[in-house]
């Protein structure tokens, strides 16, 4: 096997992403088996077993020599200032390798072509897996509402002022709200696009991906080049998954990629969280599908929600914020009006209490004994007193 | 033992009712065990081993004669067309017996005073357990919002129009929202008050209690006369969720009554329904507090969400959507564009269907082999047609 890391490692894993989809489960297990190289050649040998694979392979050397074309994508990469990563270098991100773990349930779309990736494209200055290692996805509809924009918002910001790198797919709507939140906060933020990352996916966000550029990471699994395809989008919601501490779908339609994205999230075991909305709007009904189908999906409402599952104890956490409550304000109902009706100064009798508060004796009583334990009040020869703190 | 029904019993009923709030665990318990003519002799007489109970008798009865009371709120039950239903009626709502197996956790506010009610007073000419046998209880906040009016108004609608009865606490908000839609479904709907069923809460509703009185039930376990207390709705919530073959919160506040009513229907392992909303609405916060801290709420978002959590399976459940789809309509995204690309008469390439779906080869023969097995499509030697069907 040859060196991990080589340059003919290297070069074979970009052919290899060229010549079959990232994630196929045959490819990835040849790699894993004799190395890049000699994978490369196996396949370009002919003869496979894996008919469909052999007629996917024939179709796309038909179309070029994939040696020939990672060469290519190498110096189109060297021109936009794109570097490729492979599983041996120092930044390559250790979490997506949870995908070789995933079970296999071939009955299923989400289990399909889900092995890790073999190499990334990626634009940008951060090193990947630093910039991975405290990262939450936020994706979600392509059209998106104004609730699902500022939700987004509020989220993407408040994650990245808190050191979190946001992670989303590039594409409009609730992706491109959150990386642009996260550039807002002046955090990072990575783009994992189904194409080439010199050409990143749709046009109509290029200002924002030469901003992710400069500031975050633009990666793709897909050489310099490589057309957004659409079953693309699918192959690299598994990234998105598996790269992240955890994934927020902020609004997503009926059985949409968002969805989809989720399935691999619950595959993985990671927090799959979900941003409820009104259930009379269309872009909902897919998080509220979620979270009625999956029991393991999350509600999230707020930053302190998200950080709650993907925070390390004690290391991210925000205080509860019942933490920061005086005792006073954790009181029942019942409580509460008894405390408002005693005097600030002077005693008073239960009667008293009872008639001020608009509660009946028997409830007054028993209040009074556990706000007496709880130290709020005193009982006194001359009747029951507000307890002093500090003077 | 007084026989049970006897007038002894109910009299006795009553007395006891006026005497201690509904829901004590001190007097239930004596009335299952001598009786209520009996047990509310011994609570008369004085010298109880329970303190603050004795406190609580005794500042009643310092207030009156509890069978004289009794006698007057018979008489003003007569007036307004009111009638005593006892555990031993056939109309007697059995199920809510069940709070008599709510588990003791003394420390929880949820499972203090919480035992059956004693007797319900009824207006309306319904039969009480008739009315309840399949009811569906939907509350929520005061200070509702136009979109949980919206949904309120939605989900108790389309339940009284297929024949479920609504039931509600009678409040401003979600509860009036809720009663006024099975109202004007021409539906049943069954209002608990925590007040006499001679003076419904709040006076704002007036209107809608007298139609209520006319066309459903209005109920309580408090006499003729009683005042609204604000401990009072807490006692009733107990009802509401014990009463009900499910219970729906739309909106409430955090730490909301809406709460308290369904940490008692989880207590009662009854389905615990929750609307979600836009996380940006104060009136959505309980509902989402909800949803996060209790793993049994169901999140629903329509009335067939609703059945299928209180329906029994085969005779209230809607079909399943996907029952009523073509099996084209349940396609993955690449199978239907394939499909899309075929054309209506003719054979075509797998490479043709390959450009023009835009997508690669191989993804379009591993999904023609899936579709010709669904029998979508079928191959000749001159290529890839549509499979007829029906000629």
């Amino acid at each position: 096997m040859s060196e991990p890391g080589s340059h003919a490692d290297r070069m074979a894993r970009a052919a290899l992403t060229w010549l079959a989809e990232p994630g196929n489960r045959a490819v990835w297990t040849l790699v894993q088996r004799v190395g890049a190289p000699a994978a490369l050649e196996r396949l370009l040998a002919g003869n496979l077993p894996d008919k469909w694979l052999q007629a996917a392979i024939s179709a796309r050397t038909a179309a070029g020599d994939a040696r020939q074309m990672a060469e290519e994508a190498m110096s189109r990469a060297d021109e936009v200032g794109a570097r490729l990563v492979v599983p041996s270098d120092p930044e390559w991100p250790a979490r997506v390798d949870a995908l070789a773990r995933l079970e296999i349930d071939s009955g299923s779309r989400v289990n399909r072509d889900t092995r890790p990736p073999l190499c990334f494209w990626v634009r940008g200055e951060l090193r990947l897996g630093a910039a991975l290692d405290r990262s939450v996805a936020i994706v979600g509809a392509r059209a998106s509402t104004g609730y699902g924009t500022y939700v987004t918002n509020d989220l993407a910001y408040g994650l990245a002022e808190k050191g979190w790198t946001v992670v989303s797919g590039g594409a409009c709507g609730i992706d491109a709200a959150a990386h642009r939140a996260a550039l807002a906060a002046d955090g990072v933020t990575v783009s994992v696009l189904a194409c080439g990352v010199d050409r990143p996916y749709p046009v109509l966000n290029a200002e924002m991906f030469a901003q992710i550029a400069e500031r975050g990471l633009l990666i793709s699994e897909w050489p310099p080049g490589a057309e957004p395809l659409r079953h693309r989008f699918l192959i690299r919601n598994r990234v998105i998954a598996a790269a992240t501490a955890g994934t927020v779908v902020v609004e997503a339609a009926a059985r949409s990629g968002a969805t989809q994205t989720m399935s691999r999230v619950l595959a993985l075991d990671r927090p799959a969280m979900v941003v409820p909305g009104p259930v009379t709007s269309a872009m909902s009904v897919g998080c509220h599908e979620l979270l009625r189908k999956h029991p393991y999906t999350r509600l999230v409402t707020s930053v302190a929600d998200v950080l709650e599952e993907v925070g390390r104890i004690g290391e991210y956490l925000e205080p509860p914020p019942r933490g920061r409550e005086r005792v006073r304000d954790r009181l029942d109902e019942e409580s509460a009006l008894i405390m408002e009706a005693l005097p600030r100064r002077g005693a008073v009798s239960a009667e008293e209490i009872a008639a001020e508060a608009r509660l009946d004796l028997r409830t007054v009583l028993r209040r009074l004994s556990l706000l007496e334990a709880a130290g709020l009040v005193v009982r006194t020869e001359s009747g029951i007193t507000l307890a002093r703190r500090g003077g």
